[in-house]
Order: structure tokens, then C-alpha cells, then sequence
């Protein structure tokens, strides 16, 4: 496990997914208990002994190279930051290990497409982090679509955002590298990977994609205080075509102030029911209870359009998102079961960021191909 | 009054706006008070005469051409069907006569733009009918924005529909021409001239359009109980730009099950506040007090979005929308106020109609150009 | 019409069904108005004229054979007292006429099939009462099934019954002949002909059945104060065998306290839906949305099973149920739709009822066989 | 003790019910003070240790015999694997040892019945477990009844059932060989002993059954997500003729989705009032507080069943079933008490099972014989 001293590293993947599986005495799978046994991997050896101690693992190493030539570690995981994931990732496929890592696995579609390839010829098993699509919400949402409830699938609206100050009026909630493009910046580059991948695995692959971009607030107050010119895109507005002829429609904005019932919001209409779907619920209509609204602006609606829903209840304890892909990933590893948010599957998110801001830069329909094999 | 034994003239325009306007001693501005005395005019005489002692009328007639001969009346008035229209009303321009009418002024963009200019060069005051405007929900935004509460404008989303029944679940509320492209159905042509007026006069002046349409389904029961083909889209998907850069994103379907507040929604954000409005409220939401959201899937959210929305309350008894812009036009005529909502607009609505048809048939961006004079 | 001066064939059949029609200009289908004009024959001619004068019917006669002989009369409706019915109904048939009536058409399964057999040989449209399955909580229910929402049928509950007051704390609410067998009184006589049609109808034909039949207040008080014995059954339990495998479980009773929702309620259980009904309304529960009870009596349940039930809304004004039947007969006759609510299946309802009778006493299941042509 | 090592024993019996009363002094009865004193009985040393350490209990055990022959030890305990109960029950009864335990106390009527004669020859106290019957819902039921509030009981309805997954919408709430017979699954083998002694001991013994069972969904998805056919019965409807003429009805499945209070519910009329319980509450409808209900489905119905129904209080702090039958046994062993609820009582259960699968697989009524002595 190399990157586990970052945030994203420690919290999800080590504390709440491999060391929570531990904790329990292994993942069971009916007869099978699968152990993971990690070593700790950074730069700085009293981080590493001190989060060995806390989580109880005995082996850490600052030698990468080493770990990768050991045949006791099978699999290697990787969340270090974004720059460097790109040539860990390939050494460990060259020593033949599985991988698995956090996303972006590479800065551009080229290189991701590449270490896919290499994971591909070698043979390997390998996933990447696709975290929403394991929330409790989206879990709901698509057991009602595996369920066939809907019917035939009609549209989807997938609506994200919430208010980030930057004008002074309260401390900012996301740093300031988010709003310069020369910084990877970006509301595109940075939710329209997940958006890729909810839309494939829930409602049917991407066909193409039409995009408008926007910098509605040009000028922000920094964690210094200071004030600076944005340069990304803090609102992005498309449509998306899916196989199917099913049309979704996305907004995506740091500069809105949502009156919905969640941050994000998923609606599905079906030809025998509706979904409407947050982070943590997931709500649905039936065809045979729908309400039978007339149009009449001039007489008061006296139905409440939020009246005939009901809640999708949660069936199993609500498991955190990452412990949930990684419990798949080591089945995947072990049993062989499918897995299919590999390598190349974590590219198509990087591709449709990259063909919305095209679509956006040259205010036309982009078509989005199947990545060559 | 031409036409006020159909039942928009008869109901929103006779016994609503006209009618009701005498009853309460005709309409009172400062020391002046506006006393509409009409003639209705139709093609069958009882019902004329009947209309007339319901309502206190004295005076109706089945001869078009004497009443527009007369230099007693000032003011023609047109709610015939739609192909009746054009002639009525160019008739009426000509013998120097006021117009104001129902929707759509004429059958295309090229016919109305005619009859604008000829109301233009001959001086009269003219005025369409563009109800939705005046619904208590939109005149309380139209506050709210007048009031500059929003500070800069961002971004402006609109989502109109709900589910028409076509399947036999229940009866349709809709009838079947809606359907059907070879009988002016359609859910751009019914509605786009509407969204037009609201994007105008609301938040700026259209400037280019982007549309997708679909029939989502293609086969509905009719009126009696007969399986017929769709021919004409039933939703339909746009973005808009406006001056000033702002852009709309719109949602318009018969095929959806709303989980909304009403049947049309419009959320606008801007740098001071956001603002969401439904045909009868609206609710705004200050930049002072818009909650600080941590976009943190992993756990659960716990600020409601909706709260900390607060009612802009009804300062006045609602007034029927069409008896409100009656007032205006009469007092545009009377005393010579504003009254923006002429001929020339009216075509502004079935050009957006137009053109959002022939974007989404030639899958690209339009502009869509000022009217020539 | 003969037999409107009795309260159903008044109320019911002349005010609610066929005066209703008429005083709404006839029966619209598509382009044809369906137009009823009857002639009212009864046993006294000022009774009948009295309820001509107040339902605007012309033409009444005391001479049924005349009627009959008349060809401008096309159709005989009879709602007579039962012990007549029969006889009036071969009348009618043997003159030509097409026929509708109310039930039970015969006092016994023979003669019900002799009228049903002479219907069918003389090719007259023929039909009976089936006002349950015209109630508005029935027919949305039946939508629901039509839907397919339920998915695979699996079992039917229904639950009749109130307390008959017959012990001097009330005036009871039913006539003491219901409870002596000697006058045709009982509890199956009474029910299971309109449970015979519900069964087969919305859930699948009737194949066996399985009953006990109780008197379980066996002294009432009658109308004048007297005691009688009771001797007639006024509660019955039974299982009956559908098509498909699907067993329906039957309490009907005189002598219960419901606590239910309605005194008439269905339950239907399916793979993919429940639903609940009764006279007036209907509640579904989607497989999605169903609690996952934990079976645990030592601590409290925690989830109401009550909720996570949508009610399905009434699409169209309700429609008395008599009137709704009446205009599906008279398209029937007039239009040629499908009616397959005729006198033989009428005849099934008293087959139903003689062989719950027969099960009963010989305590064992009894095949129900199908009517022979 | 025997078996506290497992689930059932060492919750409800060694921790909720022996400690509890030791925690709170013994059990005082006028001037007695019942003290229990156990010695735990197991095959693992270590954890007896560990339970008697928790629990303060300072002798364990793994040597059975050893224990049964020390005349120190007055009564034998038994909540081991059924499948070893019939024999170490014998040993203790031959010990001379007064004895409890879990349900069922064998696997057959007859094994159960020589136990049950053994004990009756040896003169010694005997009893099993019946935790239903002291549920604090049907211990009110018992009360209401008792006091003979509901005067001459008419009729008995008994409802149990909610829905098992084992579709693959969320994890399944039940083991799959419940639903296998060669397993010894099934819903009567389940549910049948325990509604014989809520039948025998609230309402009346038990005197004949016509039982009928369905497999309703014939394949499932067990614990590990494989699919398995379905051998055993998942729903069972039952007519049930108790002394004293009165009826039971009985449903229980696990493939439905209850509409109701509870997931038991107990209905029961009588002449002067009539109660529906749960497990938890007991609701009352007297006779002088009865609606009088008109049938008429035609108008709605504007008296809601629901309500003039009374909850009746609950008097006392709940206590734990099994405790509160425990309690009953001390007070019979050491005071002389009655306790109804003994050996023979409890293969009563097991012969009402046998009794109803052999009338479902023959379709006829079966008589219940009272079991030899």
C-alpha cells in the first residue's frame, strides 16, 4: 500500500477499508476468508511505524523497488498523488503484480490508455477507485434498475453543485488550485470522471457529448486571504448521449444554491417508474400511482408533486463506499469474480472530461469513442 | 371582442378580465378611471346575446367589418382560433383600429413579423397575450430580480412537465393533436414561445439556442381508447444563451414524474442570492445566509438543503394573469405607459420555436438574430 | 325498464344510471351518441308516471307482454324481485330482446344456465349486475393488475364483514329474512356470488374451494322487537384454488369487529407488488420498497408495517359503479366491445355459493367444473 | 444449565433471565426469596469460564454426568442443538432431576411423548419453553380475556408473515435451509407449535385442521448468492376448529407484504366485544362502542373502522418472555404453583406440525386426538 500517509490514503483505504476488514477477521465469502496482510509504503519511515502501530501492521518500507521485487506481495495499491501514481502503477505491472489505485490512475487519456494496455498484456487483475458509485444512494438506485422497475428507460437528469465561497463572506471550502486551469483545475476535469462512470455502469454507455463551460464567478478570495483571477471552469452545463437513445442532462456548478434534496442528484424516468436518488437515498413512483397533474397555471396545483414517492429502504448496515469496492476488488483478486471498473474503465473518465472541454472550446457535438484496444 | 364565445375569450378574457373589471366600476388609476365598454362580435347571434346578459354586455354583432368601421370602438380584441388570426387583425390595423390578441399572432415567424410592422408603421398600440408572465409566481420573481436582489445574474435553469398519460392507465389529460407533427403538436411549438417572453423580460435577451428533441413514447391511446404513432417530440432538452453571458438550461417533457414544487420550476442564481419560483410562489435564498456545504460523500449530509429558503409573500390579492395584462394594455393605451409585450414580441416566441426545431434536426448551435424591422 | 319502483332498480339503474346518461346528452363514444330511451314498466301506473315526471321518461306501461311484442324497444332490463326475474327474462329473451338485469338471475345454478343457454342460442347481447367490480377501489386495482406491476401472482386475501346488530344495543342494520335460511338468508347466498366474479375476473378463474359456515349468534332481534333463531349462515371462512395456483383466503361474517381499513378489503400479494384495496381506494407496495423485517418478538419493531404504501390516485371522476357497467353494456350493444360480464357468467356467482353450501356441510374440498354449454 | 454457550441460551436464558434475577436478589414471592443458583454446563472450558465470569456464576462444567449425579443440583436446564435435547433430557429425568428447556424438546411426537410420560412416571416438575404466550401483547390478550370481557368468543383470526428476500433486492433475513424440507425448513414446522399454544391456552384445545401449503417463490438466493430450489413449504393456510365451536383462520407466509399492525396479528370476536392484538399491544372494541356500519358501497363510508378501538395499558414494566416463564417454573418447582405448560403440553406443538402437513398433502380435514397418556 503506497500513499496511505495522504488523506485519502489513510482515511478510506487503510483505516475504513483493509484495516476494517482485518479488524473483522477477514472478508468472508462463504467458506473462503480472504486476508489482506499489507505493507505500508512512503517516504517518511516514523509516519509509516506510527500508522503501522495504530492500525496494527507490523511491515512498512520505504523501498518501493524492493516491495515490488518481493513474490510474497501480490498486489499493489497506490494513492499517492496524482503526478506520481502514473510510473509506480507501471513498475508494479512490469513486476507482475495486481493493481489497484486511486483515480485519475494518469493525467491524460494517453498515459492511462497505456498503463491499461500494459495491465491487459500482462494478464493482471487491476480496478481503480470509482467511490460514488458504491454509495448508499447509488447502491439503491441501481437495485431498482437491476430490479427492472423503471421499464424502459426514458432520461436522466443528474444535477451537482453547491455554493463554495470565495468573495470573503465565510472561509472557502475548497482550495484554491481548483479554480486555475494551469493548476489542473476545474469542475470538468474534476466531477465529469465520476459522471463517466455513473452513466456507463447505471444508465448505458456515453455516446457523445455536448458541453458549455463557464467561469460565472471571476474572481476569488484565496486560503491567504488573497484575492485571485479564476481561470477554470467553475460551472459546466451538457448533454449526453447514451446507447439506448437515452438523452441525460448535467449541471455541474461551485455557483449554485441547490434547493434539492442532496448535493447531487440523480432523477430517472422510466416507462414503468420513476427514481430520484441522492448520495444516501434513493426515492421512487410507480407508473400506477402517478398523479395525474393537469396543466392549468390558472387554478392552484392541488397535488404536491412530492407526494407519492417512497423511500427505497436500506437493507444491509450502509458500508463505507471504498471498503465496499475494495471488498469486490480482493473477491475479484481471489474468486475471480467480475470486476469491471478496471484500468481501462477509469480512462473512459478521464477521456470525457477531455471531450467536454473540446465540445465546450468548439461549440459543437462530440462523439465519444470506444478507447482503442 | 372577436371570438369570446370560445372559451380562453369567453372565460380569461370576457368574464375574467373584462367583465370583471366593470363590475368592480371599471379600472381606477390615480383620478382617472378606465371604463372598457365592448361590442362582441362572433358567428351566431344567441350565443352573442346570451353571452351579453350573462355579463352585461349591451352590445354584440356577427358583422366584423361595420364594428371596424365604426370610429365608436378604439380597440379590436381577437381570440379566434389561431387561422383566423392574421387576417382579423391586419383588417383591424387598417381600419386604424388598437390590437391586442391571444397567442400565437399568426401561424409563422414571416406572418407575424408582417402584421408587427404594419401595426408599427401605422402608430396604433398593440399588445399579445403573454399570460404566464403575469402568473403570481413570475411577477413575484420579476419583483425579486427588479429589486436587484440577486446581484449579478449566473445562471438561470427552467424545468417544465409531468407525466401524460397515453397508456391506458388512466385517461390522457392532453389531447391527441399534441401527438401529432402533421397537426401542430409538439412540445417545443407549445412551449418555447412561452420560455421566450419568460427569458426575455425576466433575465435578458436570447442570443443562440442548442436543442435536443425525442419522442420518449411512441405510441400513445387517444381521446377513444385507439393506439396511434407519435410523430411530434415530446420532450425536449435546451441550453440557451442570453446577453450577458448567462446561460439556461431547459427541461421540458410530457415524460417525467416531477419530484419538484410545481410544474414548472425557475431557479436563478445570482452573486447576491438565488431565487426559486413556481407558477404561484417563489422563494429566495440571500448569499448571507446560504449554508457552508462540505462536499463529503462518505458522510451523510446533515443540512438540508431546502431549509434557509424563505416565501416571498403575497403582497396583493393574486389577480387573474390575463386581467392583469388587460390592465397594463389598457393603461398603456389610456395613459401611454410601457407596454413591451407588443406584436413584435409576441413573433420573438415562434421564432425561438423555430429555431430550436432546426437545431436539434441539424444537431448544432443557433443564433437566433433580432427580428429586422 | 321493469322493476324501477323497487329502491335498487330506482335509485341505482333509473336516477344514477340511465336518467344520469340522458340528462348529459346520451353516451359519447368517439363520434356516436349512444342515446337510451326507455319506456318504465311496473304494477302501478301512478308510480310510474310520478317517476316519469322526475326523471323526464315519457312512456310507461303496466303491460309487459305488449312491451315486449313492441319492436321499437330493443333491449329488457329487469330488476324485479328475485322470484320473478327468471320467468320475465325468458320473455324477453324469446321475443328478441336483448337483455340486462340485476342478480342473481335464477334462484338456482339450473335455471340461471337454462336462461343463459337460451341467450346464447338466440344470439341476443345478454348481461347482469357486477356492481363490485365497478366500484372505484376495484377498478383501480384492476388497473394495478392490468399494469403488471404485481409481477407473478402468488396469493389473494379477502376480508368482508361488519357487526350486525341483532341483540337490542341497536336497530339493526339488515332485515331478519338474511338470517333464516328458510327465506333465502345466509351469508354465502349473499356474498359469494360477488366474490365469484372478483375471483375470476382480477385474479384468475375459480377451480375449488374448501368451506365452514357457522351461525355464530344464534337469537336476533327482528325489525318488530322479536326474537327469531337465527338459521341461516352468517359467517363463512374459505379457501378457493385459483388458475395458476393461487389460493384465495375468504372470511366473510356478520358477527366480527373489522380493523381494517374498509368492510370489504383485498389484499394481493406478487413477486415484483402488493396491493391493497378497498371499495374506494387502493394501495401498493413495490418489492423496491419493502421493509426487511427482522422476525425478532423481544425487541419492539421498529418499522411500521403500514407505511411504505402508496395510494393509487383517482385518474378520473369517480363514476357511480351501476352507471359505469350500464354504458359498458349499452357500447356493447350498440358498438359491438367485448362484455363478458353475461348471464352465464352471472350463473357462476350462484354456482359458487351452491358448492361453498355443499363443501360446507360435507366438510371436504368440492371441484367447481365449468359450466356446460 | 445445559447449552449456554450458544445464542438462544445465553441471551434469553443465562443473561435476560437466571442472572437477571440474580442481579435483582432472587425472585421474592410473599416472604420467599427464590434464589437460582446454576452451574453451567458445556464442552468448552474456556468459554464457560468466560460466561461465568460475565455473569457471575462461579461453577462450570463439562462433564454432564458428573453433574446429574450430584444431589446438589435439583433441576436440569437443556437449550443445546435439538438434536442432542431428547436424549440428555431422558438422563436427567432418570436422575431424578426436575427439568426445562428449549423448544422443540424432540423431533417427533413420539419421542416427545416419552419423554413427556417418563417425566409424568417419575413424578417429577417438568416444562419448556413457550415464549409467545408471554409477549407482553398476548399477555394483555390474556388479561382481556380472562376477564371476560369479550363474553362468548366467536371467532379467532391469526395472521403472521412478511416478506423473506431471496431475490437478490437485499440480503435475505433468514437462512436458506429454512426453505429446504430436507433440512427440516417450512414455514408449518416453523410456526404451527407455537400457534398450538397460543390456540390451546388462549382460546381453547385444538380439535381438527385443514391445512394448505404452497411454495411461492421456488427459487432463492442464499447466504453466499447462489441460487437454490426451494423445497419446503414458504406459505401455509390453515382452518383450524377449536372446542366450544369456535374457528381459527390461519395465514402464514414469508412471501407477503403485510398491511397491518404487527407481524403477528391476532384477531379475536366475541359477543361483547372483540380484540386485536400484536406482540407488543392489545387493542379492545366493546360492543356498546360499536359502529353501526351500513353496507352500502356506493356512498363512501365515513366511519374509519380503525377507530373506537381502546389500547390497553400496559400495567407492568415489559419483561422479557422468557424470563417471565422462567419465573413461572421457579415458583411451580418450589412453591407448588400450577404451570400448564409441561412436557406433554409441548409435543402438542410438534403434533399440530405433523397433523397440518399431512391435511395438506391428503386435502382433507384431519382430526387432532388428545395424546395417549
Amino acid at each position: 500500500m503506497n500513499g496511505v500517509t495522504g488523506r485519502m490514503g489513510r482515511n478510506q483505504h487503510l483505516a475504513r477499508s483493509i484495516a476494517a476488514i482485518r479488524s473483522e477477521g477477514g472478508l468472508e465469502v462463504g467458506d473462503v476468508v480472504i486476508w489482506p496482510d499489507p505493507i505500508l509504503v512512503g517516504r517518511n519511515i516514523e509516519q509509516l511505524e506510527r500508522l503501522g502501530n495504530e492500525y496494527g501492521i507490523e511491515r512498512y518500507s520505504t523501498d518501493l523497488d524492493a516491495c515490488l521485487s518481493d513474490p510474497d506481495y501480490e498486489l499493489y495499491f497506490d494513492a499517492q498523488v496524482t503526478s506520481r501514481r502514473q510510473e509506480a502503477l507501471a513498475s508494479a505491472i512490469k513486476a507482475g503484480k495486481d493493481v489497484y489505485c486511486e483515480k485519475p490512475i494518469s493525467m491524460s487519456t494517453g498515459g492511462g490508455l497505456e498503463l491499461a494496455r500494459m495491465a491487459e498484456t500482462a494478464g493482471i487483475h487491476n480496478g481503480a477507485v470509482q467511490d460514488k458509485l458504491f454509495l448508499p444512494g447509488l447502491v439503491k438506485l441501481r437495485e431498482v434498475l437491476a430490479a427492472g422497475m423503471l421499464g424502459k428507460l426514458l432520461s436522466v437528469r443528474l444535477e451537482f453543485g453547491y455554493w463554495v465561497f470565495g468573495d470573503g463572506l465565510g472561509p472557502t471550502q475548497r482550495p484554491s488550485w481548483n479554480y486555475r486551469v494551469e493548476d489542473g483545475g476545474g469542475i470538468v476535469l474534476d466531477m465529469f470522471c465520476h459522471f463517466r462512470y455513473v452513466l456507463d455502469h447505471l444508465f448505458g454507455g456515453v455516446r457523445s457529448i455536448l458541453c458549455v463551460t463557464q467561469i460565472q464567478v471571476p474572481e476569488r478570495v484565496d486560503e491567504h486571504g488573497q484575492t485571485y483571477e479564476v481561470t477554470a471552469d467553475d460551472t459546466a452545463l451538457a448533454l449526453v448521449e447514451l446507447e439506448g437513445s437515452i438523452v441525460a442532462q448535467i449541471s455541474a456548478s461551485w455557483c449554485v444554491r441547490p434547493y434539492r434534496d442532496d448535493l447531487l442528484v440523480i432523477h430517472v424516468d422510466g416507462t414503468s417508474a420513476s427514481a430520484t436518488a441522492g448520495l444516501r437515498y434513493c426515492k421512487v413512483q410507480p407508473a400506477t400511482t402517478t398523479p395525474t397533474f393537469i396543466w392549468n397555471p390558472d387554478v392552484p396545483q392541488d397535488i404536491d408533486p412530492r407526494h407519492g414517492w417512497l423511500e427505497v429502504p436500506d437493507r444491509q448496515r450502509p458500508t463505507n463506499a471504498f471498503r465496499r469496492q475494495w471488498e469486490l476488488f480482493l473477491r475479484h483478486v481471489v474468486l475471480g469474480e467480475p470486476f469491471p471498473w478496471n484500468l481501462r474503465d477509469s480512462v473512459r473518465g478521464v477521456q470525457l472530461a477531455e471531450l467536454a472541454l473540446q465540445s465546450a472550446s468548439e461549440r459543437r457535438w462530440i462523439e465519444v469513442p470506444e478507447l482503442p484496444r
